[in-house]
């Protein structure tokens, strides 16, 4: 939730409204012209009570939203949506949900324009959150921006001035399914294809790692806490790392490594203003000494591997929205749509 | 040179012109607003004259060009010029030009528009290449386009809905420095970098490769046509490996194989409309055993790797305008500009 709210009498209008579905929660964000929220709210997704519930809640959250600051649905210009993937994002659906069949296929744009009477753009959520960095973020004033989101999967946005890449099938900005690794011995990722950036930088591939180094006897503090019962998980190896175990640390900064490989894939190809790391597992960022020592090993794998004149002029920082880009973002997107008419 | 040009009475209004410099030659196109050729010339560029004498036979082989077909200067409503990079797009110059010093530096944009008096677009030439195919070669129609020019080196252009990729430090689309192989046994890339694409899959890689076989003892028809004093080009990998060589065979497809695994990376970034593949180096083309054979393999790795999707709905073709996309293209990037105002 952002913490500060812009009072609507200092608002710029158009407004518009970014809602962010989630596996957990929905998140809706009234934004201005100059992307400063003027309301929120959040609320469970209940994603098992299948889509049209999800799509009504949606759609009247964004009336609802409007209601809180006294306005009417015919205040917000344009709706953006911003939903986990695969999508068809020209049919306005997703692909595949998951373990959620009801899902598939559920015209879920337009079912949530019908819930509010605005119209809505559709977008992957990675790049969403991507296009709120690069509006309103860590990527504020630049041109253009390649953004890492690392959680439980390693998702991704590239904006190239006001051009969201969301590719001709829907799956432009899959930047954790880029191909690091081409030997034989590389990592599954969990889309099936081995040696993918995902397999080796997500919160998932760093729990499975270190669980590998466990298992083959790493021993230490990490080892003693999950002996312990303690879950297993990226918070703990931060906690971890920051108390010294070698383990812990070194499975982060081969992570790091990782990420600073597939940066420079970006760098070479989009050639961004800025590349933005975001997402849960961000180790407390730039503030935290484990946060700088993750981010200080992308970065010196990306000077060690990257055209020179990028490495030093391509600044590689965390996000700063935090769990409010993707509904900013949204709303971003829907402002690009509104103002291309 | 073009095989059709199309008569100036035939021609869409405005026109542009494109000029392609090359290491060894200089093509200029007169291009109508459909992308068809009106009028074309070829001549050295005798680099070493330097880069004032380059410009100014440049800027004045666009008004010569013109005049060919009665025209004046002011029916060329904008040049684009492609060159090899590194570039300064914003600056109008090239970074850093080989053995060519003089070159370093020097203001080309701006010395073309002075001897032609017409405003003059600036582009990397794989970039111009690429928005070539992309207007009327082999991804036309099409909404973008990850393009790969194989020969000395490896080139890219990637063009999403008219957006030409360069890059916030004007190195966009540099799709031969993508990174294949992290490993500690990665072939160099000329650029000093381990493990590029274009270590793996340009004209040079594959003679040096070939090279270390033969040094390593294979024999066959190709061995003994470099005993016998043959020069190793890919022209003679390719008619060897028609010849049934297995050496040759094997060197081209295994280029072609990571040839793929660097597509698959663009698919899961960018999800191109098609990704096309030109240059020197493409062994016939499709109609060619040896072009057909090379294709197919990178197809077969593409599809072994790539989200079944795009696989299957990407098509992987061979550029179909030759030697030409870069100064088409070029007139296409003006044109761009132009209309952009």
């Amino acid at each position: 939730m952002p913490s500060d709210l812009l009072p609507l009498a200092a608002a710029t209008r158009p407004l518009y409204a970014g809602v962010d579905l989630g596996g957990t929660n929905i998140k809706t964000a009234l934004v201005d012209d100059a992307g400063r929220v003027v309301a929120f709210r959040s609320e469970p997704t209940l994603a098992t009570r299948g889509p049209e519930d999800a799509a009504a809640r949606m759609g009247r959250g964004v009336i609802a939203l409007a209601a809180d600051v006294g306005l009417g649905p015919g205040d917000v210009a344009r709706v953006g949506l911003g939903s986990p993937g695969p999508l068809d994002i020209p049919a306005g659906t997703i692909v595949r949900a998951g373990n959620l069949p009801d899902w598939d296929g559920f015209p879920l744009r337009d079912r949530v324009s019908a819930h509010c009477g605005r119209p809505v753009t559709f977008a992957n959520d990675a790049n969403a959150a991507g296009y709120g960095e690069f509006w309103v973020g860590s990527a504020r004033g630049l041109g253009s921006l390649v953004m890492l989101t690392l959680g439980t999967g390693v998702g991704g946005g590239i904006i190239i001035s006001d051009v969201n890449v969301e590719g001709e099938h829907s799956h432009g900005s899959e930047c954790g399914h880029i191909l690091v690794d081409p030997g034989p011995e590389a990592r599954a990722c969990p889309c099936g294809q081995p040696g993918h950036l995902e397999a080796y930088c997500s919160a998932t591939s760093l729990v499975a790692i270190a669980r590998e180094r466990l298992a083959a006897g790493a021993a230490g503090p990490l080892a003693a806490a999950v002996a312990d019962g303690e879950e297993l998980t990226t918070l703990l190896l931060g906690r971890m790392a920051a108390a010294g175990d070698a383990t812990a640390r070194d499975v982060i900064l081969e992570a790091a490594r990782w990420l600073g490989i597939g940066i420079v894939t970006f760098m070479h190809t989009i050639d961004p203003a800025a590349v933005v790391i975001g997402g849960a597992m961000t180790f407390g960022g730039e503030a935290d000494p484990v946060g700088r020592l993750f981010i200080e090993r992308v970065r010196a794998e990306v000077r060690a591997r990257a055209f020179p004149l990028l490495a030093e002029r391509t600044p590689i920082r965390y996000a700063m929205l935090g769990g409010d880009a993707g509904s900013i973002g949204a709303a971003g997107l829907a402002r690009l749509d509104h103002r291309r008419g």
